[in-house]
């Protein structure tokens, strides 16, 4: 496999989660972080744990930016437009960005267990907005639990892919598919990501209550809704 | 068990299935209708359904409302305000309002997986500023499939149930708990019936796309947040 994964803003509890377990499936990854050093020292970080043959290098996010065409954003809402905007020049054409941003209130120091409106109606519809035209995005991977992925069990959960573009949300169905335990679910439309952003906050609150790391599995469809 | 279960507009498929599964849980229940007629023929229909000694009643919305404590509201989004406005005067100080209500686009013609704004906040604090200041409002039963409720095999879902009151959301997650196959969970306050209700469109659209009766379980928590 060539064409890697960069994982944009990849060095929180998500992105080094998705890192280990993608690392550990075979993908080839590129961390990426403000500071190229603290990228560098992340993926070694995950290339001990992953073991193996693990292809994981760190790069500046420009730069983990312009070398992948798959993109993964991993970053708090409240840095994810000027991000964006700031690596929008680095992406190339025929790029897939995923969007795994949740417009939690603590962006302007309110409560995990609450959101934020946002204009466009979800954060991966203001990052769409922001985007190159020739740049998709979907929306994936609000529910899972960072401290989860970050450990070595299989996880009990389903990934809602939402996107306007058939293509991409299929392969970051099967890139979901390739974690542990995870199945992945057709979520419709980019505008469908509000409802599974607003999951996150809800999910944090039971968190809280219950000292747990929820996740949400969807019952009732046919197996071939899951892929 | 005398105290009785009113479902106010309860001869809809939602109203219908929870008053199947309460009754054969031995739960004595009124079902509401606008007619006390039609209130009684859908009475008949669980009762026969449910079998055994089956309390089941029929009565007119606001005398079912007046004669027990706890209410449960099965009612469109484009209902509830005016049957709520109207059923006030018959509500008894002290009772329980469930409401299951999802702003669905439906109400203006739109579409079923997606919702309107609500002023409040959600449906749920809708309702909590239109009732009595001495009637507790609770949020649940939005993410059951009717379909399934109506018929006999257990169900495959989690009931998340919001509150302000928590003596009344105990007694909500102890009903839901009452449906084979149903674990129950608390959902915090009222407010978060808002992400409670957008999970429906979700759920909505996807059996929409999947041929489905979609639901969803909570993981990744302790045993004892369930119940």
């Amino acid at each position: 496999m060539t064409r890697p994964i960069a994982i944009i803003g990849g060095t929180g509890p998500l992105g080094m989660g998705l890192a280990l377990r993608w690392a550990r499936a075979g993908e080839a990854i590129i961390i990426g972080s403000r500071e190229a050093e603290r990228a560098q020292r992340a993926a070694a970080a995950i290339r001990e744990r992953a073991g193996g043959q693990a292809q994981v290098s760190g790069m500046e996010n420009a730069a983990a930016c312009a070398a992948a065409d798959i993109l993964m954003l991993t970053v708090p809402f409240e840095g994810q437009a000027a991000l964006i905007k700031k690596l929008k020049s680095s992406m190339t054409a025929g790029s897939i960005l995923i969007d795994a941003t949740v417009p939690l209130a603590t962006a302007v120091a309110g409560r995990a267990s609450r959101t934020l409106g946002v204009w466009q109606g979800s954060a991966a519809q203001q990052a769409a907005e922001l985007v190159p035209d020739e740049v998709s995005v979907v929306a994936a991977f609000h529910n899972v639990s960072a401290d989860l992925l970050n450990g070595d069990s299989p996880l009990d959960c389903d990934v809602i892919v939402c996107s306007d573009d058939p293509d991409a949300a299929q392969l970051t169905r099967e890139l979901a598919a390739k974690i542990p335990g995870v199945r992945a679910l057709d979520g419709g439309k980019l505008e469908n990501a509000r409802i599974v952003e607003q999951i996150t906050a809800l999910l944090i609150g039971l968190n809280v209550r219950h000292k747990g790391h929820a996740g949400i599995r969807i019952t009732g469809l046919p197996p071939a809704a899951y892929r």
